[in-house]
Order: C-alpha cells, then sequence, then structure tokens
C-alpha cells in the first residue's frame, strides 16, 4: 500500500506530470486486455518513463520501500500479466517509444520498449528488410510487452518468435542497476544466453530498457491460398500434406466453421459459411516461386479433401483475407458480452483431436467457442464467448478450460504458445511442467528480484 | 584426486567395462580438438553412460564426494571445453549414440546426446526434412557437443544455430536428479526459457541426456556462386550488396588469399591464388527461384568490383567448393606444427575493418594467419599456424590475440560467435561482457552446481 508520501516522493524522482495519482487517472490499469474475472486492484501510481533514468529511479525507490512495480507498455496482453492483483506502481513504458538507431547494412535496429511493432515492421519494410513477429494486435502492441510475453503470431512456423530476434538488451534490475545482455552480433556464444531468460519473464526478472533486434531480408513476394474442408479432420490433412510438399508456408492458419459463420454474420466477407473448416496458407519468396508454391499448396489440400480453392495474389485480395482472419476475435465478442481467447498448443500430428476434443468439450459446458489458430504450430487459440457476470455461466467456463489444458498436456503440447502465464494460468503451471524446473524459475526469480517487487504474482506462487 | 576405492565404487555403479582406469585407456583425454598449451590434466577414470540412469548414478557419487565430472561426446570443441584442468571423471556420452524417435510429420526428432550431426541430417533428409546446423566438423561431432557449445556453421546466417533447433531437453543435474525442460511442441511461453539457459552453457549447468529436435523443409534446390575480389573492401562491399538486392543466402563464407593459397598448396583444387579474397555464397529455395537469386549474387558481386564469378549447380561441383572451404583448417595445419583457429564476431559493416586488421595485428607479431569465415554474420575464424613449443612465438600468438579480441569488442563484437569459452577464453569474458551479467552467470552456477562439479573452471573463474 503506497502512502501520500510515497507519491510525493515519485513526483520528485521524475517529472511531475509524468506521476498519475487521481483515482480517475488510475482507474482504467486495473485491467489490460484480458477478458477475465481476475482483475487486479487499482495501481495507487502510474509513473512514465522517459529514460533509462526514470526507470532506474521508479526502481531503487519501490525495491527500496518493497513496493510493486508492474511495468507496461500498450496492456494488450491476454493473460492478466499487466494487472496488478497486490496494487502498487504501474510503470507506464508507453513514452519510451523511440527507435533509437536503424542500421539497414547489419540488418539491426535498437528501440525503446514503448514502440510499437507497425512502426518498427514498416521502418524495415522502407529498405526492404523484415522483422517478423506479428501478433495480431502488431498495429498497437509495443516491443516491450511482445519481449515480456515472447509473442508469436501468424508468421512464427516459419520465422520464429520475438526470442528470435532479440540481439541484445539492456534491462534495468530490481535495484535500479543497468545490466547488458548480448552482444551487438547475430551470433555470441560468450556465457549463458541471460537474454533468453528475460525474454518471456513477463516482467518478473527485469524491465527491459532497450533492445537491438535482428532483422531479415524482406521476401520478395507472396501468395494466400485458401482451402476450404468439410471435415475438419481433412483440413488437418491439409496441413501435415503442405510438410511433405516441401513447402514451407510463412503462415498456416485455421478457422473453424463457428468462427467462419461469426466473421461472415457481423463482417460479411463472402465467406463460405456452408463448410467445416478454411485454411488459410501464405507462402512467400521469389517471385518466380510462386506458381510452384501455390501448386504444391494445391496438391497438398485438395489431396486431402478440400472442397474448393481461392488463391490471393494482389495486395487488396491478401489483405481481405487476413482481415477476415483477424476479425475472428471482434466478432465473437459480439456473441455475447466478453470473449476470452485461450491459447492452446500440441505437436501437429495430435491437432485433429485437440480441435475436435475441443469442440466437444466447450459442447459439454453449453458454451459457445469459435476456434481458430496457427495450426502450422499446432497452436489453437479457442475464443469463448460468455458472459462473466454469469457465475454460473463463468463456473462452466473454468471447468472447460481445466479440461481443455489437461488434454492438451496429456497430447504432448502446452498450456500457452505464445500468450503467457501471467495471473490467468498460475493455477495450472503446476500440473504442466516439471516440478524441479519450476523450483528453478523461482530461486532465479528470488535472484534478481529478492524484495519480490516485479510484477509479482505472475507466472508461479512463490 | 580419486583414490583405489573410487574408481572401484564406480565399477559397481555402471557396467565394469565402461569405466577405463588405465593411464594408456585415459590418457588421449587430457586433450580435445584444440591446439593449445593449457591442456588439462589426464583424468583419473573415464565413464562410458550407456543410459539415464547411468548419468545419474555417477553424478550421484560424484557429487556426494566432489569429484569433478567432465562430460563429453566426440571432443571436438575448439576452446578446450572438454578437458580436465582439475582432474577427475570423463563422462563419455559416445555409447549414447541413438535416435530415439523421428517423427517427419511433426518435423521432431528425439535424439541421445552421443549421435553424431551427420546421422541426425542424413535421417532428416531422408524424409525431405532438415536439420540446419552444420558445423565444420558435423561429420564426427555430437549433438550433445552441439548443444553444449551451441554450435553454429555456414549455414547459421540464414538458419540460425543450435539454440534455434532445440524444442526440449532432459538433463541430469548436479545431484543425480532429472529435469525435463520445454515441451514437445515448436512453441511455448509457459515460464523462464531454462532450455536456453542450459545450451551453450558447455556442460557446467547440467549433462544434458535427451534432446528433441525441430526440423524443417528441406529446400528444393541451391546453387553456389564464387565472386573472386582483387581487394577486400571490395569483398565485404559484395557482402553488404547481397542485403541490398533482397536475397537471403543460406551461406556467405570468405576465405583471405593466404587462405586460397594455403588450400591450394596442399589440396589443389582451381582456386584462383592471385586474387586478394573470395566470397562463395549458397541460395537454396525452389528451382523456379535460382536463376533469380543467382542473377542477384551476380550483380550485387559484380557491382562491388568482383573480377571472376563461378557458378556451381551440380551436386559434384557444389561439393568441391565446399570441399575446398572445409580443407582450409587442414591446409593451415600443413604449414606448421599447430594451428589454432579462433572465432571472432563483428557486427557486418565493421567486417572489413577486423580482417584487415586481424591481418596487420598477426604481420605486427610475424604469424602467418589464414582468415576465412561466415562473413554474413560478421563471424570470422583467423587459422593461426605456428609452433606451441615455441616459447616465443607462442607469447607473440597471445599478444596478436588479446589484439584482436580488444578490436572485435571495440567494434561492438565479441569474442566468441559459436566455439563457446571454455578454457581457452576465460581470462577474456570479463573484459568482454557485462561484470553485472557475469555475476548473474556465477549465481546461476552455484545455484544449480552447488559443489562446483561440473565441467569446473570453464566459462568463467568463480
Amino acid at each position: 500500500m503506497l502512502l501520500k508520501n510515497n507519491i510525493e516522493s515519485l513526483k520528485t524522482l521524475v517529472k511531475k506530470q509524468n506521476v498519475l495519482s487521481e483515482y480517475e487517472e488510475r482507474y482504467c490499469y486495473a485491467q489490460d486486455s484480458t477478458n477475465s474475472k481476475t482483475y487486479g486492484k487499482v495501481p495507487e501510481a502510474v509513473v512514465f518513463a522517459e529514460s533509462i533514468e526514470d526507470i532506474q529511479k521508479v526502481l531503487r525507490y519501490a525495491n527500496s520501500k518493497k513496493i510493486p512495480v508492474i511495468s507496461r507498455g500498450a496492456g494488450t496482453n491476454m493473460v492478466g500479466a499487466c494487472v496488478c492483483p497486490k496494487g502498487g506502481i504501474v510503470l507506464n513504458l508507453s513514452k519510451m517509444n523511440k527507435i533509437l538507431d536503424f542500421n539497414p547494412e547489419d540488418m539491426t535496429m535498437r528501440v525503446q520498449p514503448g514502440v510499437v511493432l507497425a512502426d518498427i515492421k514498416k521502418l524495415a519494410e522502407s529498405k526492404g528488410l523484415f522483422y517478423p513477429p506479428d501478433p495480431s494486435n502488431y498495429t498497437v502492441s509495443t516491443i516491450g510487452g511482445s519481449i515480456a510475453q515472447s509473442s508469436g503470431g501468424a508468421l512464427a512456423f516459419k520465422y520464429g518468435t520475438t526470442k528470435d530476434y532479440i540481439l541484445n538488451l539492456t534491462v534495468v534490475l530490481a535495484d535500479g542497476s543497468v545490466m547488458k545482455l548480448g552482444a551487438g552480433t547475430i551470433k555470441d556464444a560468450v556465457g549463458y544466453h541471460l537474454n533468453q531468460l528475460i525474454i518471456g519473464s513477463e516482467g518478473t526478472l527485469a524491465v527491459v530498457a532497450e533492445a537491438e533486434l535482428k532483422l531479415i531480408p524482406k521476401p520478395e513476394a507472396s501468395r494466400v491460398v485458401m482451402a476450404y474442408f468439410d471435415d475438419i479432420d481433412d483440413a488437418i490433412k491439409g496441413v501435415n500434406n503442405v510438410i511433405r510438399e516441401r513447402v514451407f508456408p510463412s503462415a498456416l492458419e485455421f478457422m473453424d466453421k463457428n468462427a467462419l459463420t461469426t466473421v461472415e454474420r457481423f463482417y460479411p466477407c463472402g465467406l463460405n459459411i456452408e463448410k467445416e473448416a478454411v485454411l488459410i496458407a501464405e507462402v512467400d519468396g521469389f517471385e518466380s516461386s510462386m506458381e510452384k508454391q501455390v501448386n504444391c499448396m494445391k496438391l497438398a489440400f485438395l489431396e486431402a479433401g478440400a472442397s474448393s480453392l481461392t488463391i490471393a495474389s494482389s495486395d487488396k485480395d491478401k489483405d481481405a483475407v487476413w482481415t477476415a482472419r483477424r476479425a475472428s476475435f471482434g466478432a465473437t465478442a459480439k456473441l455475447a458480452p466478453d470473449v476470452v481467447t485461450d491459447d492452446i498448443i500440441v505437436p501437429r500430428t495430435a491437432l485433429a483431436k485437440m480441435v475436435k476434443e475441443c469442440r466437444d468439450i466447450c459442447r459439454k459446458y453449453d458454451l459457445t467457442v469459435c476456434i481458430v489458430g496457427h495450426v502450422g504450430d499446432g497452436n489453437i487459440h479457442p475464443q469463448v464467448a460468455l458472459n462473466l457476470d454469469n457465475d454460473e455461466e463463468f463456473k462452466r467456463y473454468i471447468r472447460a478450460k481445466s479440461e481443455m489444458y489437461e488434454l492438451a498436456v496429456s497430447l504432448g503440447g502446452t498450456i500457452s504458445a505464445e500468450h503467457g502465464v501471467g495471473l490467468e494460468k498460475i493455477s495450472y503451471i503446476e500440473s504442466t511442467i516439471d516440478k524441479k524446473a519450476l523450483d528453478y524459475m523461482k530461486s532465479i526469480k528470488k535472484m534478481f528480484d529478492p524484495n519480490n517487487i516485479l510484477n509479482p504474482g505472475k507466472i508461479f506462487k512463490l
């Protein structure tokens, strides 16, 4: 609990106008993008940092007073990672939104944590370069959040996730000191990979104050193939056939019948709602390889039993397909007061079983679910439309969620592919990962943050 | 120091014939592939493990007696990571060489640590799949060593290093207990990335007993372009021009005049020894994209001032080029009793300066150096031919090495890109990485291995 004099002290550490202390100013920080009942408290202060020094001052002060610090960018995460179960200070990094350096020849970019991903992508593309991670909220989400949650997106199948594009980090530790991790080079074999420990640690080990990103050459061309199926098994067979054809699609996405119907209902765009599922595959590379790649995809999908196929070649047509895919969350949200997007991953060969049993589980608990996902990765996002204020429905949802997680783990998968654990999945971590590994994680947390001030109560209970 | 009764105890823990205790049997384990004066002692025992249980028994025993354990596969590393400065037990994992599972549909392979990389590559390719990491010793080196040193190779520019292809690990901890890290899936956002902490930790944190690898589709076609230059600056300009052309070569290699001359002298293969440098670029992808890619590379190299170009299209011609490139180490070794291969990396834009100053430094200290490297990554391997028994020459070499490292760090680079630190670079780590980061590494080491039995004295001094 912060007292009045704590607030006054904070106002002497950073610019006065960067400390929000009025209730109305702080109120919205009790939530992030997570639709959940586990909202945090309203934080007692929100402090905007404008520099590494600001971050240092706030952490030094908070550590000395043992005040929780929840670092936050755009707050777009889906697992309650930015909420404040114990109150405290929200450290808002959205003003640290400068691209500090862009070196097209080295294919690197140095950024502050508050830079929005779309700005990184746009600047890179202006020089023929590419920053691949693309969580579907990339037009608003920040690189700091991406690093904290190790976020992925549709292109992870071919291009990997955030962890694969961080060369080095400058972080501020709980005691306010600064630490640099990694080198300014593409490879680095000097000592333990501490930067990989920070990536995905959800703000619990340190605050990322600066990152140098690795960029790659932007592929010259792309095509999007949409294939409709009358049977989910066939659609998943289509996913596996692609591998056999030695094509490596940049994206391999899935929407089930409910998702198709719901998107078409609220955002009519010509989706075929008679079908059980659609696969959306993007191939990229040289223009001269497009015909071959598209033909391989067609063959893979037709052999699996695709009943109709369309190819998008123009930017306009490709955008239309991706807009439809991305509309799924917004459309599902219109079915009920709330929508909860989950994030489950299994080995690709277990995917058909996972999708069908997810639907069965939701049917059993009388829940409306639209299933979309990055099926190339084996990663699905079941989107459950419900009323969180309806306690009885909420209980049914929690039961369904537990069963989906148990199923994923029993199939060799796990309970989070790219969203993280945050608060939402904290009670499932013990049944998901090795107990010894969990114990080491806790010991590492205590080593980095002995007073437990950095985003306390997230990922695991200490 | 192991006593006679320690050896007898070991013989009761594992099969008797798996414990080597005669001096002649142990003698060769005093060295690994590192050409260096910092050889370790002859270990008091060599124990072959045949199972996870064997590893557990040896570690449990060694931990209780505080005996050093140096795990080892083929011993091909270049930094003294497998030598035994304090004696102890060499835990030989080369009998754990089974591929436990290969799942082409999931594009995964589960292996024991002693599996040779070439066997992994071959099995993957039999199903159109690809395990990209290719340290130049991949026909003999093992996956356990690759994980320990996070090894790279020529294809790292496009495809990354070992750390990018490990889905999960089963490790044995210092106390003999087993821990599983990571999931059976392509993405995993549940808790800290502990597997990335083990990868590259050179056997100092745990012994890797099993790994699941990620495979990708094998590209359909490839071409190799060789471009000769009369000036090193032009060659490096060629590297940077490639990026501008939006081509992403799978490999982008370099040999300087000395390397060309030395290979041609001992393994005549038609290299043009009149030239200052050669770039060897491999492009891969669909056959239909080859013409365009080769043309882009030609354009990039000609614009930079390449004076002659050759294209290798057939497997035979491509193999000949790569054989010439790989012959560099062996050829340089014939110039003097010993050859020391270093491993330095800088941002690509600092490469021309790094290469030229490395040559100047070696000239100043009257040392013969052949410079080769993965220049797409900014990574060079200066190969110094010398007589390590000549103390005066050795002193000159050490001075040259220090100056090269200082230069690399001053240019924003680092002292190891893919070989690790081991014993060879231990005295340079403090001037290379952040002091706080080093302190955290030491704390993590103590947390995992409180009795300091796992490959003690490597990477850093505790």
